[in-house]
């Protein structure tokens, strides 16, 4: 469905930050984007390019396909 | 590497589309998209969205994640 991906994207890294014990502000920094930007992409509502996503994917080092794949 | 995931999209869509015998022009009105900027798409020039991403592959019918995968 439409916009399922994002929505997968958003709860994939905020899993990610809770698991490290992060504060969204403290996560957003380590992504470089901003805090603001951070809650929505958390809850979804960012649709994000490839790149954007490779990049953030990369200062985590995780696999970009990793925060696609949607958890059972 | 960033431009790996526009890159390898490209690549996917290409190889899906000469499986099936299409020009690039049929191929392009089937995902909805002008015959240039198919190109471009090929050629993995293009920054996509997730949306526009998932929208082409619920198009032709494939998961999106494997538009993604890099074949080895």
């Amino acid at each position: 469905m439409e916009g399922d991906l994002q929505r997968t994207v958003g709860r994939n890294l905020r899993a990610y930050r809770l698991g490290r014990g992060l504060s969204q502000e403290a996560f957003a920094v380590l992504v470089g984007v901003h805090r603001t930007y951070m809650g929505g992409l958390e809850r979804g509502e960012r649709n994000l390019t490839l790149r954007s996503l490779e990049r953030m994917a990369e200062l985590i080092a995780v696999d970009p396909l990793d925060l696609m794949r949607a958890s059972e």
